[in-house]
């Protein structure tokens, strides 16, 4: 059965894979070579998140993640012209999914006996890593850091996330909350053009 | 005693490395820095792999990866002038250690317990990554996504395993076959410039 | 109490994280964007060595990297007029940094079991690999491969180190001397503008 965590986890890796894909094709990257970055926009974050935790990545105990992937590239070849236009649906499951996946580093990071802070910072890898490693392959100094509130968003979630469990929150709820308040934050982000301000250099 | 698989995997990497310190060496890094983009090319395939599986990576129990790339310094600074003539000797020796980098990557990832698909992934990283991450260090767009058929040779000899495998055959032989499939794929590709259509943008 | 060791590596972290974080702001990154760059900076060596060495990283056992890393932000921010001044001052804490960051590696790889060469190899990750994380997040290609003695300096402490125990130094006599030898090797290299031979290209 699949239910509302897979749906969401779904969704943000297609919404991922698709962000990754579309920068790739602006590189004239060939499909295999767009498929890998996509995929690595998607599972990128939460690799490192394991690699670091030193657990066996995600991904490697079920292909789903390579199906989706798969399938956002047939996405991107066919619906081709189309994708432009979807701009504003992707930017609302690429939120959805950075909610989700800030979350799912939170909440793994506990269970591996780590003190909240790691979690925090585990939380904002597993949303932000993914999409420094696709500017990273297609070399282009990472968005992540440089454009609207993005990696900011997974910190806010996880002080959210911190918060609630302080206050005895019901597990179901404390994740909602935290993914919401991340969606909330780059919507609201997007929406006003806020910013964090750029670091002045010397001269 | 040195066996031929040893001999293939040495070959392999001091084709992996000429290629490094030949792009590194165009971009004025000096010989510590080409030698270091040259080994990480030899060996950052089958490092990604080894941290992916959470084990030791290969080249910390025994340093002859790191003398196989001194060597292949040591021969760019002599030879410098011929190197370029040898174009087509590194194209096949190259191609050889990717065979072999491929299945290396195969067997390991079995060896683990792992599922086959799991194990094609493994294969193609070993031998796809270490020149992805040769082009990240110098600064360029990654070829191995963008020139003729090169990851997805890795992928297609995962596939010729997996059959191999399936059909009963010996090991010594599916490992040749395997092999000989991702050499036949690079060469063809490379011959009759094949290579996977590139994924059109939006405008 | 903190003890003479811990104030070499804060000072080693805060010169790191500046200069992670004055490459960051030629870039345009925003303050969270600098933050993250220099704390890499500061970090990412080691991180790349315990990850090899397959145990948990360093910085997730206790939050005062994360800590120095603010410090280091806030003062860019402050005193950002005078920073390009204090070019020489940062000049010595990197090097005092890197001498501590390569004994580290050094004696932590030992303790792991692994031989001397292995430990050559991590003391020189964990001094270099941080500032080529750092240049390969920001895009240029790395500073450690072109420019004066940076990651041989490492090489050297460690072959230092490798002499000093077999002569059997007692362990705080040994750690200082290779600490001092990259220290030395970094202002002499600098102050002479001593390089590596760059490797010259095909044409």
């Amino acid at each position: 059965m699949i239910d509302f965590v897979s749906i969401c986890d779904y969704t943000g890796t297609f919404a991922f894979a698709i962000s990754g894909m579309r920068l790739a094709s602006a590189k004239q990257f060939d499909w295999f070579g767009a498929y890998v970055v996509g995929l690595i926009t998607a599972v990128g974050g939460g690799t490192v998140r394991d690699m670091l935790l030193n657990t066996t990545p995600f991904w490697m105990e079920q292909p789903s993640y390579f199906i989706v992937s798969g399938l956002a590239l047939l996405f991107v070849i066919v619906f081709r012209r189309h994708v432009i236009k979807l701009t504003n649906t992707f930017f609302i499951f690429d939120a959805i999914g950075l909610g989700l996946f800030v979350v799912v580093g939170l909440a793994k990071t506990l269970a591996f006996g780590f003190p909240m802070w790691v979690a925090i910072v585990m939380g904002t890898i597993t949303g932000s890593f993914g999409g420094m490693i696709r500017d990273i392959i297609i070399n282009e100094e990472p968005l992540v850091f440089r454009k609207d509130i993005y990696a900011l968003a997974c910190v806010f979630g996880g002080c959210v996330y911190c918060i609630c469990l302080r206050a005895g929150l019901p597990t179901a709820l404390l994740q909602f909350l935290t993914a919401f308040s991340v969606i909330l934050v780059r919507v609201v982000a997007v929406k006003y053009h806020i910013s964090v301000p750029v670091l002045k250099g010397e001269e």
